[in-house]
């Protein structure tokens, strides 16, 4: 079996784990209230590549994290992830009709449905963590905290205000930078994070180490997301492509051109992989998922 | 000094303190990104009663619980209120332009800001509870689960999707009671154990009195709002008044009619003093509160 074929092979199993796990954590749809549940599972299942579980098992490896708690370290990562793309398609932000291949909560249910559906999946997100048994109460509590920050105002709803607040305005490529370290890369260094503490509680050589490969990974999701709107189109990417020049939003591909962009993720990718020497051939999983962020067509 | 003059004196201490503890547990407004923060202080500060603390306050009294215990407690219980408070003002939700005497969020600054204030407030709010210092992690822990349940699906956000579901339709007096039960219910009852569980780790038969109080002052406070719906005006109340009628929405005065809802609220009352019985004179706070909960004016 080759490298690869082992990576995939792994993925696969990380993705159907999550696919049980997220559908044991999550209230059964004909529990009341129905429609809620029902709406709540329609945006957490069957959906996505599951980027942010892939990290945490990813990172789990480097201290042999237990299973069982990895998976609901990713569960609320997801969930928290979730949430933030139902209100993010809502009328009054991106107002999108297609997410994941599928019609958004606030088209197939209403919008009422939809900003209650993501209050309720940021609240089982913590829930779904809280949960957890084997971990010592106080890394637990580390873990929570590091969960709440970064999705808060100085995480992901932080960069989503930035975000706001900068369409139709020319960013410099560091505000740019600052933005998306909050809206996508708060969340996914939480998720390494949060797998690597699964294992044990983090020396801060080890934090350092982890958070330099994760704002090498944060900034290339963005970047390689950037050039895959200008680039493909809406059925490969289960979205509404070409979007952001649509709305006038900065982005990567607009400040540095295409090439530039392409070449700032290829770089990206290496300082990811340099950042992981510390922790050797534990660090494989998360090397090639640096790889399949660069090299991802959607 | 009489009883009441020493309540009264209570209250404002309380509603003093939780006042300083908001604003030091909130980001500060000139912090990046300051529209944001600015806008959660906004929801947060300066308003309203501040029921659910003084809950967590008063049965925080029955086991000589820690003031900053208390105050990050309170604190997380009040900022998940106001997070709903945001989203439920919102167009798509009640549409009301008025809330605690000012504009609410979405027409002060817009809507897709009222969406973030409300997600951060609640990530907030879990981290407000998660930096309290001195409680035993297992016992913060399942604070937080007892948080996290009464916020979500099958708490408040579930309360607020049935009664989305039964605008304009009939319901029964027992369908009313459940959707209120977790609408509101489940935060004060949630203020009630938080402030309890501050002191100790609770005995079944304590959890059992407690509940039998939060049930009564949670079903007592709704009763009267709706009683407050149909009598006061918008500038008593500080928020819009007789919308339940206009919105078709069904309520105890609705069902029941003014003097049986008085009524009820009245035996309510009687109901939570008899659950309080067992905690003897440490419970006057609760007592009190019981008695401010019916008699209020707005």
């Amino acid at each position: 079996m080759t490298a690869s074929q082992a990576f995939h092979d792994w993925m696969k199993t990380v993705q159907s784990t999550m696919e049980h796990a997220l559908a044991s954590f999550l209230p059964e749809a004909g529990h009341a209230p129905a429609r809620l549940h029902e709406a709540m599972r329609y945006a957490v299942l069957d959906g996505g590549k599951r980027v942010r579980p892939l990290l945490v098992f990813a990172a789990g490896d480097l201290f042999e994290a237990e299973a069982a708690l990895l998976a609901r370290a990713a569960a609320a990562v997801e969930m928290i992830h979730a949430y933030s793309l139902v209100h993010d398609d809502m009328p009054c932000m991106d107002d999108d009709a297609l997410r994941r291949g599928k019609p958004t909560v606030h088209v197939k249910y209403d919008e009422a449905t939809a900003l209650l559906v993501g209050d309720a999946l940021q609240a089982q997100a913590f829930l779904a963590l809280l949960q957890a048994e084997g971990a010592p109460p106080a890394r637990l509590l580390a873990m929570l905290r590091l969960l709440a920050h970064a999705s808060g105002s100085v995480g992901m709803c932080g960069g989503q205000a930035i975000d706001l607040e900068s369409v139709g305005l020319t960013l410099s490529l560091a505000q740019l930078e600052q933005m998306h370290r909050l809206k996508t890369g708060a969340l996914l260094r939480a998720s390494v994070l949060l797998g690597a503490m699964s294992g044990k509680e983090l020396a801060s050589a080890e934090v350092a180490a982890l958070d330099a490969y994760s704002a090498a990974i944060g900034l290339a999701f963005q970047v390689v997301d950037d050039v895959l709107d200008a680039t493909a189109d809406s059925a490969t990417l289960g979205k509404t492509a070409g979007k952001d020049a649509a709305d006038n939003k900065p982005t990567y591909v607009s400040i540095l051109g295409l090439a530039q962009s392409q070449a700032l993720a290829e770089k990206l990718r290496n300082d990811a992989h340099h950042a992981l020497i510390p922790f050797g051939d534990k660090a494989r999983r998360l090397r090639e998922l640096a790889d399949l962020i660069v090299q991802r067509n959607a």
